[in-house]
């Protein structure tokens, strides 16, 4: 009752049951090393959005290093009788030999883009169908959000301040894939330890309701944080709050935060405050509930930050980027490859190994152009698939806090490329067709 | 670049930054020490439900044993310079030594329930805001769509099988609130291993497209896992692929599952056939989509057994629960107790310590009666507040698996408790007002 946090950090059991089924049932029928190629796309974006950002890739080569089914994960399956022991043999020498190709993180994509392909053994790469879709579907859709939103503040820095109304290790990559899609920091310290990000916060009203009087809080808050800290004005009056601060602190005041209320008007009385108390270097940030709709519509008010919360680790109300990892290609019993699919009609894909690349006119997408199983050879473009793993080997620099920079980087040069029709928040269609040419 | 797995098991950053700012302010400016109350509660509960289940609670005292700075963690803090020296040594000797007291796992709450109440000093529980939050933001949302669904799926099991549509940690905790929900099962294994959850599972669309024709996929499958084994039928054509089935296994086939269609028609062509074959056991699984809705939908349908995914995951259209941790209590400088809340009227709360009662006609529960500070002494009803913590030491009985099967008790006895509109998916009121008292 007492050992709850596993002493092994293997991921190996971020796994569905049946994946394992499967695996014993492929073993005993001696199809379970056919080659084969599983792929993750996107049946279509999220109701009326332009676009998506990919994001987790880097989480998932962090994660296919602990793969392991060691001694505390084979003992599990074996006492509940998940597979036969010949299974558990197989598990327990697991380590992924085959190849991993995907659209670089931070990369946007569309409906049917291939995400990411895995070629291994079927038993090899069946295995891993629920790790790499939990992290590839969690942080696509924070990153998906936090694109919109970022695009929505423009110049103006987005702090993700989301962690609490997400579990707390999903926080941890909330707050990873906003900063990959355009935010300049979070408030979650563990994202600060593990990937270099940002982190910022200074106080909540509890800071000021601990202290007898509102002016005892900001006291102490400038005496202990500097003058360039930022108070928080809306526990009780911020007329008065404000005029607080700056008896304090003076002009030389860092910022202010307002958490309720209209945030326009406020900001707006706020600034001419601050700007006839020659405060005219204090930032206001904004926090209340905000989404990309909300920060687009204070583009107006003079605001200088926006914490975003709830919106942004929840996907902005597509909590999931409902990405799919399906069979596409394997090979037969004689070894040729086969492309498959199912056949029901309202789950239609796309069977085959696939080559994508972004078709452009000048220095603007155009098209999203796919080729089943690849384009002809002079086709004109920008290859969107990398490799991230060969032959089992992974490439270190998708990973950790190099890994987000160039997701950074990534995301930033790929919506500068889209039309401008991508940067409309109103429902409407992908900002660049998916068209496949079978070669 | 290479270490991304922190080697130690804290959980003390999963904290924002905010909260160790003001810990430094605070300490700095002695006010650290008073002794406070927090308390977690929901201003409102997601549109139109009528009742929300509490969950996260064990898993709250779980997380809380490993939040301690170990060297690592003071290590990042330092040399990111997120707080001063003294604030670092003192968060080396942190250990909770309050007191947390809480509505019990699984019960029912509503509207201004205190949900969980933290009394300490300051310093030491204004740290654990964001890892108290989390869990019960995610695990709470999870529990209350997954009770709506196994409500309406009555005495038919639900299986939790949505893990690969949010984060892979956050997937262990859906597993784990779905089951005290009232689900019967969970497709994760890593929930499986650390709450003793059963879990479920036979194979994916992909077994079949491994294989050169759906009857050797079949037949494999029975061959490894047995005639009680679970088939797909969808991958083609589910007629043929029924037919093939039972030529396969026979009627002792243990059950057939339907991922895409019309679950309703197909459901009952499916089991007119099967009952024609003498296949009268098999169980029909149904698993595309669903949501409370689909599974009331489906209530006529001669279904066995419901598999939900997304929508249970992410909380079927909300994913967080937005619960909130405020300071309701402090003592002021002399040392009586201070009632505080925030003052702005857009998010009023309601301050002071608080005593709750579910108050009962018969064994029909009829109000939320919450008492600031308490109800008089002869007031009728079920205590709802239990003591999880008491003085730092952290009550046993409600974590691991022993706490989830209590919380799955609690569930089942509070929901049954409630009045009929509870279960009414339709939007509307809670199913039971809340009602304030000050003595």
């Amino acid at each position: 009752m007492s050992d709850l946090t596993p002493s092994s950090p293997s991921t190996a059991l971020f796994t569905d049951h049946y994946e394992l089924t499967m695996l014993q049932a492929a073993l005993a029928a001696g199809t379970a090393q056919r080659r084969s190629v599983f792929e993750v796309f996107g049946r279509r974006l999220p109701h009326g959005r332009r676009y998506g950002v990919v994001a987790g890739t880097g989480r998932i080569l962090e994660m296919l290093r602990d793969f392991r089914f060691t001694g505390e994960e084979i003992d599990f399956l074996r006492s509940t009788g998940v597979v036969d022991a010949p299974t558990l043999d197989w598990l327990a020498d697991y380590r992924f030999s085959g190849t991993i190709r995907g659209y670089a993180e931070g990369e946007v994509y569309f409906p049917g883009s291939p995400l990411l392909s895995v070629e291994s053994s079927f038993a090899e790469g069946v295995v891993l169908e629920t790790l790499i879709l939990s992290a590839l579907n969690y942080d696509t859709a924070v990153a998906s959000a936090a694109s919109r939103m970022s695009g929505a503040a423009g110049d103006r820095p987005c702090a993700e301040m989301g962690s609490r109304r997400t579990h707390e290790a999903a926080a941890v990559a909330a707050a990873r894939a906003a900063v990959i899609a355009g935010f300049a920091s979070t408030s979650n310290l563990e994202a600060g330890r593990r990937y270099g990000l940002r982190t910022i916060g200074t106080s909540a009203h509890s800071f000021t309701l601990l202290h007898d009087t509102e002016r005892q809080a900001f006291a102490a808050q400038v005496d202990s944080l500097g003058k360039d800290t930022i108070l928080l004005l809306d526990t009780y009056d911020v007329d008065t709050a404000l005029d607080t601060a700056i008896e304090i602190a003076g002009p030389e005041l860092g910022g202010v935060r307002l958490d309720s209320g209209d945030l326009g008007i406020q900001a707006h009385e706020v600034r001419e405050k601050l700007d006839a108390r020659g405060a005219r270097n204090t930032k206001i940030t904004v926090t209340s509930d905000l989404d990309e709709y909300a920060i687009a519509a204070l583009q107006a008010a003079p605001v200088d930050a926006y914490g975003v919360g709830t919106r942004v680790v929840t996907g902005s109300g597509a909590p999931t980027a409902s990405l799919v990892y399906k069979l596409v290609a394997r090979q037969g019993a004689e070894g040729t490859w086969v492309s498959v699919e199912k056949a029901s009609k309202s789950k239609a894909s796309h069977g085959g190994i696939k080559q994508a690349v972004r078709s452009y006119d000048g220095s603007i997408a155009t098209e999203e152009s796919i080729g089943v199983p690849a384009l002809p050879a002079d086709f004109d473009g920008r290859a969107l698939l990398v490799d991230l793993v060969v032959d089992g080997e992974i490439d270190d620099a998708f990973t950790g806090a190099e890994g987000v920079r160039r997701a950074q980087v990534r995301h930033a040069e790929s919506v500068g490329e889209l039309p401008r029709s991508a940067h409309r928040l109103q429902d409407g269609e992908p900002a660049i067709p998916t068209v496949y040419y079978s070669g």
